[in-house]
């Protein structure tokens, strides 16, 4: 049994690896943090849990976490930075979810983020954690960055493009849709159901964090800078990332046929038939990315549109992939979930 | 393995049990029919089933339904009582959704659902599938007549109550919410977003089809008549029950334990902490009923909490519970699910 | 013109008042106070009243609310009763939408409301601001305290049965919802999205604040105490309160005919044709309350179900209806609003 | 007063048209026909008309709409071009809300609505109800044809732009969401609140009606054929289009400055502050386009956002506005509606 640990286990993503990690059946969670919680039952904050999870939140000191095999980060971004150095020296493997170890570039990461970075050489030794392009050095990474919702849904949907070089990569438009558990469990004006409810509005189009991740993991695979336009818009919806991408062809291409060959052997990647319109809801619950192409008209716009639940496939989901590839098990355990649909 | 057999599965009853069933280590769905759709992959119909459940739709010719050793019926009400008997025959076990054979007073059954009954015989020979109640008459039941979802979350509410003798079973109120899905899989003007969304009303006060069912099993319980007042309502949400129930106590008595007494053994039922209200989304997906028992003001009306996912508890998990238990398999078999959250 | 003040315009009572006051014909809106946010314009924090209201918000000093003629309080509760004796002393009339006046029993409000009230003496010169009830006595009353929203629904809806002494009043019933706007416009945990949304659950069933303003209006009309049982829901929705009451009939009587006639000159009062079941839409945005009245198989529990938007009747609304009732204006002035639906 | 009449009151244009006109201090509706609910009062389908429209449905025959001043048609498409010559003859102007009259290219029409058209004489006679573009020739119409929702909100983001003449217009991007309330008042099932809520999705990717309406209108304006990729999203809510619009920029430009000075005279244009995000429910149920221009890291490529409530500005408002311009009324007469927030 790997022996788990979770630092911040009092958010969306903590009480989503703790619905998934209750089902896996290679793991113990030994403890999960808040220092404000400490003392309190997981289960008595989230009800949902009662009979699956009986740990309660402990303070980082008393949860022993270097006696774990493996911590996932669900903090803020800016946390896991100045502790996971001491857990790696003691041989503890570390999945951070938020964003401290996705920008290799410091520079852009401390403008963005608008802090001094607290571990800089830890960033070069981190592994993207995007099992469809990194797999491999994901197996033996020490510390996974895993990646932002919006990065998962945009590069999955763009990679095939992109990996053939067929598309003119100056010019890409992703016009992303979140609904309102991609803000966090926290207490926000605008995420009430009565500010959010019934609404749909863009939000940072002058420029989101999300925005350099994507751009560096194209330019990795194409080889050169990207120029890309994100546009994330709030939906008024619990779960779910729908990322309309747009891109020029350079070649006249079987997109369809691209995209089944590039992603045949993905066991989370599920790419719909010609013609088809992916709903957020047939990836809820579940570590999916759904993906359909279109070129409207026969021209030489290609439209993608790719669905993730933003909890799984964008967040914890992805981490227990992670997390599986980094001890062996089978990379589908403690995965294998039905969407819930209605 | 147990062979299944679905009679109309383009339902939400129908495709929640094939949720449920796609992960049940005992069970080959060998047949889903629906005359409409034949021919048709039941995963193109339920794109979140892609992956999961490889069948096609057939004709109930096609189906084969008589070799199955089991057979769902997820069909309208005053389908399966024309076709259950030929399957008995055959020795075919079988479980209806729908209402056929939950009544056993004929003619209040016509007088409800406006037909004449096709197989009174059978009535009779049904067993009514609540575990909490019939748990030992289900094991060796040919026919079981699932309960209704309302049915479910009041009886369970009011049971201990009622067997325990100390309310007034003449002037029960159960004021019930129901989630939109409750109406079925149908394309009624009623149901539309734009209809029941950002609103709530009630219906059917002056009369509900789950009235007659709630007052059988409250009356069996009880070895009288009991006077119930049966308010539904609907609420702009998807999946959930909550049955919010109003009795006067005619002793003084700890409910809070007479509550975890009486369930403490069931897998199913979780009596939540004194002082609780369960939010309908604590079992989003799981078959799982919580309740929480008030006294207001510390007065002889006794306030009951309960809540239920009306497609799970409420429909498709009960219906699977039965069938564990006609099978001799675990009971919580393929029903091992965390909710949903958020 | 009336000159009218604001005092916490940036709740939702305080942008509804300014919505309908923005189109009152009589009236100019001269103040809006937040000490919070003086200097910004209102338009610039509500952009749907942007080409409707210039003024920006201003401090309480800076808003010389002494030459308006009247001025609400749309503050949490526990700031009116500090503010009002001076500007009642100023000759400026004074309506409360918060609960500062609205228990004649100072201990009982003390004990719900868990502080010391600052000004005792200006509670009994007070007039409760149910029109439907107390239309004289607010003509001429300086100071209005605003009902709450579950009280105006549950006191119209128990009204006619009660001034006719036909119900049981020692078990009284009501079981109410409320969409998410009554928690008001606050960054709290419980009103996000991801918590509130696609999920129902009953609240304070150990005890309520608007408990006390229920039973002391009702107590008013039949002479006596009542026994209330109330219990509130949250629904997903942004508007609407729906409450299903429960009372038992003493003598056998044409409920229909007694609501319709106790509200026949009621402008803002609909009793529904019978057998009918209001939605909460029916009334979204207007200063309305719907309700109908059922006996459900003709038995002795009368069903009452009463809906009104709880920031119009339940909040400005009723509050623009009382100053037109102070002022001499017509009744519906600013109020002849149609319900948006859908 | 002007007497209006309005065929297929039944669908949710027909019912906004009501809520609109009964507040209309010209205008007095004496017919609204439909032959199915024939005799049924108006407000008894919709109880939120209730106290305000008192006439009944009526059929054609009855409805003597020759004698009315002007005629709505509210009806699906392919039924106004069968009954508007009629009409015309007898000197009644008529506004058709559908897409009649909409597209100057019969083939191209027919093609899209897959019928053949009933009277082209008449489509070349129709102006396209767009004030914003045509308000002079809408003055003098006999037949206007009220454009789609979505060709009205892109149409307005990209007029500056195009009449300007500074964007390629060979490759412009409109990425739209609905509400679903765009479906119609119909009992389809992906319209249920159980498919379309909490799930977003992308359809008609392959052809959208609307794309020719939106291509006709900004080729007339720029004087020749233009390339659009047009993507519609279903949003789970009810009343709401926001158009995300992306061009490129051939001359920097102060595009903030442009739009402004467009849209100065403009009654129902509101150009937001640099820097903002228009949410639709800022115009809910108001006669509102809100735009706000970007580009984002100061590139070429420019980002409008537009929003209007689909059944106002996007339908029935807007004929509201062009029955005013045509009959000399104020062009906001009926229309000072503040929008509903929350």
């Amino acid at each position: 049994m790997v022996k788990v640990g979770i630092v911040g286990g009092t958010g969306y993503t903590g009480v989503e690896l703790l619905r998934l990690l209750a089902r896996h059946p290679s793991v113990r969670v030994t403890a999960v943090t808040s220092r404000k919680d400490a003392g309190l039952k997981v289960a008595d904050m989230f009800p949902s849990l009662r009979g699956w999870i009986d740990v309660l939140f402990s303070t980082p000191d008393e949860a022993h976490l270097q006696e774990c095999d493996v911590v996932f980060f669900a903090t803020p971004n800016g946390v896991a930075m100045h502790d996971v150095q001491a857990l790696l020296s003691s041989g503890v493997r570390v999945i951070d979810l938020a964003a401290d170890f996705r920008l290799k570039n410091i520079q852009e990461w401390e403008q963005w983020y608008g802090m001094t970075h607290a571990s800089p050489a830890l960033v070069a030794e981190a592994v993207y954690g995007l099992p469809e392009v990194n797999r491999e050095s994901i197996r033996g990474a020490q510390l996974v960055a895993n990646p932002g919702c919006y990065p998962t849904a945009v590069q999955l949907g763009l990679l095939p493009l992109i990996e053939a070089g067929i598309v003119d990569t100056s010019r890409l438009i992703a016009d992303c849709k979140s609904g309102v558990s991609g803000a966090g469990r926290k207490a926000e004006l605008g995420s009430l159901l009565t500010e959010a409810g019934d609404s749909f509005k863009a939000y940072g189009v002058g420029g989101h964090r999300h925005l350099p991740e994507i751009r560096q993991g194209l330019a990795q695979i194409c080889g050169q800078k990207v120029g890309l336009t994100f546009v994330p818009h709030l939906t008024p919806m619990i779960r779910g990332i729908h990322a309309t991408l747009y891109a020029r062809l350079q070649r006249d291409i079987d997109v369809q046929a691209l995209f089944e060959q590039r992603y045949e052997q993905e066991p989370f990647i599920d790419v719909l038939p010609a013609g088809s319109h992916p709903e957020t809801r047939s990836v809820r619950g579940a570590n999916l990315c759904r993906i359909a192409v279109h070129r409207p008209q026969g021209g030489d716009t290609v439209v993608v549109l790719s669905v993730i639940d933003n909890l799984v496939k964008g967040a914890a989901g992805q981490a227990v992939q992670n997390m599986n590839l980094m001890f062996g098990l089978p990379e589908s355990s403690g995965l294998e979930i039905v969407p819930l649909m209605p």
